[in-house]
């Protein structure tokens, strides 16, 4: 496969140009009997739509899901489910004119050196439509494991410490002075995971930790992970570390120790900036609208481990 | 599989306990008629192998590798080639006193939470020992693309900054300090990746940042990633992003794009402090010795994804 | 995964219940910059398709393709590939008096016990509609591989020789009594393969012959597969058989020489019976509509062992 | 991966040439705490062993196992088991005369086609010894499911009916016979499951009779495979296989159903005649030995579809 699946035992396998008929997802591994909520799926994916925040894109995406398999009568037929999003409101006309230019930083030119071909009406898989299929992907993950709870938080948005992000006038400001000088910040998200079972991750390869950098990692725009202390274990020793068992973030050896698990993710700024910027459809900053794309990316790597894991108990079985 | 296997087209499958019989590495997808080198092989796995340094681990560990198959007549077949490293210099003895006690921040605890059963010999397959497994593969991989350029580096150790690091004996010395005060540090690695083809990686979720977070996170005492400009990508906006294409660190989209790929990796104080880290066999800081095996893991990905690609490349062939 | 996915670099992920929204497929794994042909693809669509013989199935399934994802101005992109049906014709109403009985032979009982629930519209996953998914597979393989022909045909329908298959009046009254009795017959298929690449398969497990074997015993109904001799295999001594490399079936060491490939397949009869059968959209035998299944089957384990063998081709990249 | 590898949660990866250093395994996947016996594991090897039979090979193979990883005071620990075993019997200095010389229907020259180069020692991969890590896996196996039991047994051997192979005598008489005329034969192998579980498989692609027409498919020689009423399935209609549930073999709808499961494999004469054949060491009939690998394949696919099949079982965790 070209990386489009993600996830062993609960997986998601996600298609979709942005600028094509549809982008989707099909969730494989769901098991059965599992009720399923229209609404709740479709206030996840309104959490990702462009067009909720002063200073944020204007465009008008309704990205209403329709199911195309996998459930009947209201739950789960542990069948793969096929949830697509049209594109509607998509107007390739307006990218046209990027059919010439690429923008640094932005798949634009790697991908047509990696396929030699070059799909000029926008951002094609490389676009942030494609994190739909992560987030209906991560909608039937908490079907399977309500318990867990995993809730991703701005810490830094370009220069406004967390204090100044807890006024909200502060930050429409600040997102409405860039899109007006057609320019974008980067930042910092914190991720908090209670209600993790314990003994999840593998020891050698597949580690806990190993495969959350992996599923956050592949979030267009993420240049950073860690999890625990952060900066605390380099510069305190392992002496003072080992006092506090909260510096190991939840996970030891690789493998869930059932404590609060905390990560650390860093964001570079967009890459469309200038003119292209000012001109409507693109966020100054894609933080608030990449939160619940990382906790679906999170909750799929959780349970899918949490499968894993139980594929190996068998004490109740024989 | 329970994690024990990496890569797609370019794998490694690791086996061992650190007090078992033997450590070693299936490594699977060599292309046939590449031609090996015995020594060359030892002298990767010598530089991964304890008591090199001032300060760091008594243990007597040979690592001489065997190899049982895949290789005939100095070249590689294209069948699976495994080799073993035997574990004579282990006295397990040593390690029982451990039964008892778990180590915070160590696989000691969630590994018995996870299989119901305790290896009490020592690390298991969470030891550094694991590794060698690694070393293994990284050393077959540098034979299908012999001109990528791996360089691995500590830039910050402990209280260590990068000028303190160049001369050796502030570096002995405040090792053999940490080791008689039985205590440990961690610190950082810098990656320099040069001779990476074009176009590796894939747009969804097998991005090559996000496959290298996940090789590198795999590896024990590993807390962080981040690649190209790091803090720069938060304190500067786009536009200051945008006019230096170097910021990127040679992966735009998830793609590599030819220019010089830049990582940095954090590393946590090993988790053995107090009068157990005194009595022997254990360094109180595992960077100079994780060098060679974030350059393996490095290897595996970019093999792993040059194989990928060239899969697809079918023009001269039809 | 749960066993919807097939192919490691050329794949598809099925979906889609018999009487839920739609049967679709993601192909992934299409090289970019083939062309594709809307026409070409509802052909194949079109032969799988129920009525179009007489005495067969009298259900009106139009199976008109939609094409979500990966293809642009009539080439695909190198993404995956979203095709997707719609099941417009299903009354699922007609169904619902199965809802308290098992057809013997059938997945209806083993599916409820496996996953505890059930869904009495019908066939479900293990409808012979899933089949739309390999058909849709099967036309993106022949884009990859042109020169690859493989062409299905019945050499045995119940009481039918192969001589009897050739008049077509004797097979459709033989059908049309079937059908008027409730009855229902199977046999056996030959296919033979053309143009099939030199070395494709791996020593191991994944010989040629494997691949194909779990490929077409992967479709609905079909019990048996041999290649080659058959059952000269067992009657002549392996002097007799050295004498005549026609015997090898175009596999040797599980690994294609280069010769024509020949298979032969057995189908069961289907399983609906008695009055059920007599009722309509029951086809008494499913030989003449698995054709275009099995040649699609046959040309995706080709083109993704051919992917495969290409990937680990190196000399004229390096 | 190049196809050493079987299964996916229960996981064998096979290595070794036959004229290597060593043949082994590593199973992966096996839960922790299961009863090791190093004395029934060296027992199934021995019933693969050559020079069991007059008539058969007369190469002394100890086929002694040497475990390197993942037992533990008699115990599996759940980490990857490593068994080698070495090929110290094999003189490879018999084998150079092959050097020039292709046997037809062997995979001397595919393989050649295959990765560019020779080697002349014998089989390689493609050897019988191979096999000893199918056992090595079959074995670990029966630990996971001892309720499962696997019995294979000849039904037919060239010339030989059932009857005849009831009787010692005629059977070692007509191999005998063979080996001094430097002929081979093949035959059929009778398979019958006792004790598995409900519910194993998956209804698309993962169907049980794939998985199992794969793996036994993946054994060198084997040409056929059938289940259940086999070439009843074509001269009886529909109606009078509904009348008798056997028919089926345990398999509905490529779900087990927890009856009996009975399968049919055909095996093609070994490829090794002539002159060559009298020398020693080849066997006019592989039937004999391939008895317990026919078995141990079996039980690999059962029992990866048990552990797949729990992974989705959450009623008791959550």
């Amino acid at each position: 496969m070209r990386g489009n699946s993600f996830g062993k035992l609960f997986s998601i396998t996600s298609f979709g140009e942005s600028h094509g008929e549809a982008i989707g997802a099909i969730v494989d591994g769901v098991p059965a009997g599992l009720k399923f909520s229209f609404e709740d799926l479709s206030r996840e994916l309104k959490r990702r739509a462009p067009g909720q925040q002063k200073g944020t894109t204007s465009r008008k995406e309704s990205d209403t899901p329709e199911v195309l398999s996998g459930i009947f009568e209201g739950k789960t037929l542990g069948t793969p489910i096929c949830v697509i999003v049209r594109n509607n409101g998509q107007q390739s006309a307006d990218y046209k004119k990027l059919k010439v230019e690429h923008r640094p930083g932005h798949a634009d030119r790697t991908t047509e050196l990696k396929y030699g071909i070059r799909d000029h009406r926008g951002g094609g898989r490389s676009s942030g439509r494609e994190t739909i299929a992560r987030v209906i992907g991560g909608y039937f993950a908490s079907l399977v494991l309500p318990q867990l709870k995993v809730i991703a938080s701005i810490s830094q948005m370009g220069k406004l410490s967390k204090s100044d992000l807890a006024d909200q006038v502060i930050c429409e400001n600040y997102l409405e002075t860039l899109k007006n000088d057609g320019d974008s910040v980067g930042g910092k998200i914190s991720l908090s995971l209670d209600g993790t079972p314990v003994g999840l991750g593998e020891p050698a390869f597949d580690k806990l930790k190993a495969d959350l950098a992996k599923a956050l990692l592949s979030i267009g725009g993420c240049v950073s992970f860690s999890y625990g202390a952060g900066e605390g274990f380099f510069s305190k020793s392992g002496k003072e570390i080992s006092e506090d068992s909260g510096h190991f973030g939840g996970i030891e050896g690789g493998i869930s120790n059932g404590d609060n698990i905390s990560l650390e993710l860093g964001f570079k700024p967009v890459s469309t900036v200038g003119d292209k910027a000012k001109e409507g459809r693109h966020d100054p900053c894609i933080l608030p609208r990449v939160i619940p794309v990382v906790e679906s990316m999170v909750k799929l790597v959780i349970v899918d481990h949490f499968l894993r894991q139980n594929a190996y108990q068998l004490e109740t079985k024989l």
